[in-house]
């Protein structure tokens, strides 16, 4: 029933990977179609017919069927399943990134696409990834928004610096100076906001990268959530560069 | 060897919950010891000698063996774990605080109360609670950050609204004005933030409870993860109110 070119379940090593549920597959078909090489749709789906109908106007072939469906696991089980090429993107030189070293989990690299999808920051540098970008887990916690963005993977920081020498990076660190302080006496558009992993932050030689900066934080808690804390730190960049395309 | 009050697994309608890992474990001794029943502790565990010693300085049972270990699920499989006993908090009427609206997902729940703790804003109101407040789940998503905030149950947004009158609210909607354009026109620091659920936001009718509040977002997405809305929220309204004591 399906061809041989398209393997589940997901294997890191696979090219190709799949997009889980309807929400992200559609996504997917709007931003970057050429990658979809076939969609599976569950018979119970309720919208069938017309996302059958707009595969067959796209050229993406389609099947209707549960076999697919069985070969994922129990917690992806969705009703439709996009399958895609992996794809590599190029950095924009003259857009803003946002740089994530090491990250782990992949709840909050998805997390954290979302969220600069949202924010209109639209370049993101992976340093030595850990979490897998292309893993339905990713691509259900961006909720689709990993298609909207450019991604780069970088083995070391130093091939990333090389690649953009332009930017001004800003490592954010315990030990930095405080959010609001820093963006009041600056005004660098083209900066880079580089965030260490869930377990560790930044190693202490990031410090020298760039003007370090933390979010205030109360004794209460040792570190902020990672997705939260780029959050923040995006969101805060996004607002002072006026970044923000906003719609009601 | 396990005193018969004590039961594990966890379950909803127990009086008790346990704290998952020595971290969760420590912090809670450190800010309600009075409500540890019990410290089970691994024989594996590295720090077992000064844990079993802080114990019994606070007068709290502990025990080492593997027994209460096997009984929590793989998942939740620590070195330590802390049953306690789940309790009702006040909220301060003059202090500001986080409403969160029928949140369900415990991960952002225990995320958000983390937040919260480390941006110094320290009440929680849970309106018609869907995410269990005490389970391991959430308490392990706060880190501990749970028994360091104060947290209260309403059935309804008008209890909660009849109970702390004086708060100036702030529901966060996509249709309300811009967060910047608020924070820049009001001078209330005895606030309400007011956020709605993982799939829904907030009902339209919140929309006159307040001024409504909106993050500027592209239109990329449909919305922001809600932890990373509560975060930006939070933390932006904290750093105007000069909230945050920072460390560093």
């Amino acid at each position: 029933m399906t061809s041989p070119d398209i393997i589940l379940p997901y294997k890191k090593e696979h090219p190709a990977s799949y997009a889980p549920g309807a929400f992200a597959t559609i996504e997917l078909m709007h931003t970057r179609p050429q990658l979809l090489r076939k969609v599976y749709i569950r018979p119970s789906f309720t919208e069938k017919d017309s996302l059958l109908a707009e595969c067959a106007r796209l050229g993406i072939p389609a099947l209707c069927g549960e076999e697919a469906f069985r070969r994922v696991r129990e917690k992806e089980n969705e009703y439709v399943i996009g399958v895609f090429g992996k794809y590599v993107d190029e950095l924009g030189p003259g857009r803003a990134h946002v740089v994530l070293v090491s990250p782990m989990d992949m709840g909050n690299l998805g997390t954290i696409i979302r969220t600069m999808a949202g924010l209109n920051i639209t370049d993101l540098a992976i340093v030595s990834a850990s979490a897998d970008l292309f893993h339905p887990k990713t691509v259900r916690a961006s909720m689709g928004a990993l298609f909207h963005i450019n991604c780069a993977l970088f083995d070391s920081f130093g091939d990333y610096r090389a690649a953009f020498p332009a930017h001004a990076c800003y490592p954010f660190m315990l030990g930095g100076e405080a959010l609001p302080e820093v963006l009041e006496s600056e005004n660098t558009p083209l900066f880079s906001l580089v965030f260490g992993n869930e377990a560790r932050g930044l190693p202490q030689e990031y410090a020298s990268i760039g003007r370090a900066v933390r979010i205030p934080q109360s004794p209460l808690v040792d570190s902020l959530n990672l997705s939260v804390a780029a959050g923040i730190g995006t969101y805060a960049f996004a607002e002072k560069y006026g970044l923000i395309p906003s719609v009601l």
